[in-house]
């Protein structure tokens, strides 16, 4: 019995309750055939082939509840999977999500929850088909993201020659930048009216808990003729490593061809940071990354960065790069 | 340095290290299009349509290390996913796993679960195409299966109709009996010729372990012409309350016709309990219940338990029921 305040918690609602109250939340799309509610969804398939990725949110480890609310967590990590269904070149159609909730959780939080997975997939025009739901101590979300092709050739990490381009599509450090404003204690003050330079730093933030990936570029690069693409998740450096490792090639990357976006700026100026170490080194904005061959001409969603030169490698001209990047057993 | 015993762990391997260990126990079958390695895996749809269920299964909820071999833990998970897709009338094509793990967990138990993967995957002719991996406290597995219905329609839960009759394919009570066994501290002695009642007693406790899920039976009963189907996962009244509740049908079981399988006696012996509650009430073994037209010749496979009728619910004939099965936050 609750005399000031009740909380209603997703022990409250138990498993059927909680399932109930989530699918209720979230309307199905055209290539929707079969939504929750049976052992499986259906979802259409028109190129006769899927595309599938799956990622693994762990609370403490990917996102904090204190730092990012429901809503916030549910479009991360909706985002991060998307972003690997369109770095393939496809474009994405549906997701499921298994979750670990606490008993004690507020449903307010997983209503949010459940509102973030739908306003990101609304955004590339996907729908949540599906999930499962367990009691944990945190919280734990799997999200598998399906996507299609459109007839297109899947652009792989293993395509890049020397002679191509490198460019991205994107924003690159930003949620880098706003991580190190909460890790430094850095708080907007809430409510107000912010200054210019506190706007700046509020939208580093604001990139760190909803990532803003350039979704539509993934499609647009297979079309183009990309020979490699992949999305920016444990940092540029990293992850064209991945490409060059994966095509046998050496990357080298222009310093001064990266755009400092203002939020990064601020925030470097705020904390003393060099801008370009999380431009080269921050993960979680999602940017895209792909090597073109040289005589594509690039739309201005993409931005040359760099070459593609034989030998191994990634290079930052005029810089010493020690490992930068993420590992999560390191 | 270790002086006596090495144990390697999946800190050792590092993120990077363990993809590419697990990758490489797991060959691609031919329907996967593209394999591990990318940011998202392909795989083929012939039939236009996927079918997709994921679940997630958490240490010290779903397995215990020590009830549980990583193989067992891994050929689980894959089975009840697999199963999910099995009872929709599709034939599971591939699976997708997130993986969360603690650093000092021995690659000798992630070596296990990837076969167990796989091993079970090689069953019905899937593959593990994709996964990912993160840092837990415990041991996190979410799964996702993909499936092609190779033009049939799906069964879901709401085509039951009064005057069809209910039947069941594959085991029912044994991974509940094999729970109450371990819960009971019951051990079979290692490495001994077994009696025959400890031998049941055993294949009780591997049921637990490793469910054996009739996949065929799902397309079989699609082509047969199911009017509704699903996995027994949590319980066979609960679940078939599911097919009743979203059917708008009452359903009533014959309590003579569920066949007693020799481990679930023993157990019941031993523990001095009623097989018919494991039966009815136990999950995990992962049976497929349907709906048939009451015409339809059933082969082998599928044993007739029961009526649909006119109003709601699901009772035992002769027996009081009440709620049996498993709510993941009761």
């Amino acid at each position: 019995m609750c005399v000031r305040r009740c909380v209603i918690t997703v022990g409250d609602l138990g498993e059927f309750g909680a399932v109930s109250r989530i699918s209720g939340r979230l309307p199905q799309g055209a290539t929707v055939l079969l939504g929750p509610g049976d052992d499986a969804a259906m979802v259409s398939a028109p190129d006769g082939r899927v595309v599938v990725s799956t990622d693994l949110l762990l609370e403490g480890r990917h996102f904090r509840r204190d730092w990012s609310s429901g809503y916030d967590v549910g479009r991360k990590a909706a985002a991060q999977n998307l972003a690997d269904v369109a770095a393939m070149g496809a474009v994405p159609t549906s997701i499921v999500v298994g979750l670990g909730m606490p008993p004690d959780l507020p449903v307010e939080w997983l209503d949010a929850l459940a509102d973030g997975f739908r306003e990101e997939c609304a955004v590339v025009g996907a729908s949540v088909v599906g999930g499962d739901i367990a009691r944990s101590e945190l919280v734990v979300i799997g999200v598998t993201a399906l996507g299609d092709l459109g007839g297109r050739r899947p652009v792989t990490r293993s395509g890049a020659r020397p002679g191509q381009v490198v460019a991205v599509a994107g924003r690159l450090g930003y949620a880098a930048a706003g991580l190190a404003l909460l890790e430094s204690g850095w708080a907007a003050s809430e409510g107000m009216p912010l200054s210019r330079p506190q706007e700046a730093l509020w939208e580093a933030v604001a990139a760190h808990r909803r990532p803003c990936p350039p979704y539509a570029a993934g499609p647009e690069a297979a079309e183009l003729g990309a020979a490699a693409m992949l999305d920016v998740s444990d940092g540029l450096l990293q992850d064209l490593g991945h490409i060059a490792a994966a095509s046998g090639v050496r990357v080298e990357l222009d310093p001064a061809a990266f755009v400092v976006g203002e939020p990064v700026a601020a925030a470097a100026k705020e904390l003393g940071a060099d801008p370009l170490d999380w431009i080269l080194g921050g993960g979680e904005d999602h940017a895209l990354a792909a090597v073109f061959p040289a005589e594509v001409a690039l739309p201005l969603s993409w931005r040359i960065v760099g070459d593609v030169v034989a030998g191994q490698g990634v290079v930052v001209r005029g810089r010493e790069t020690g490992h930068a990047g993420w590992d999560h057993f390191a």
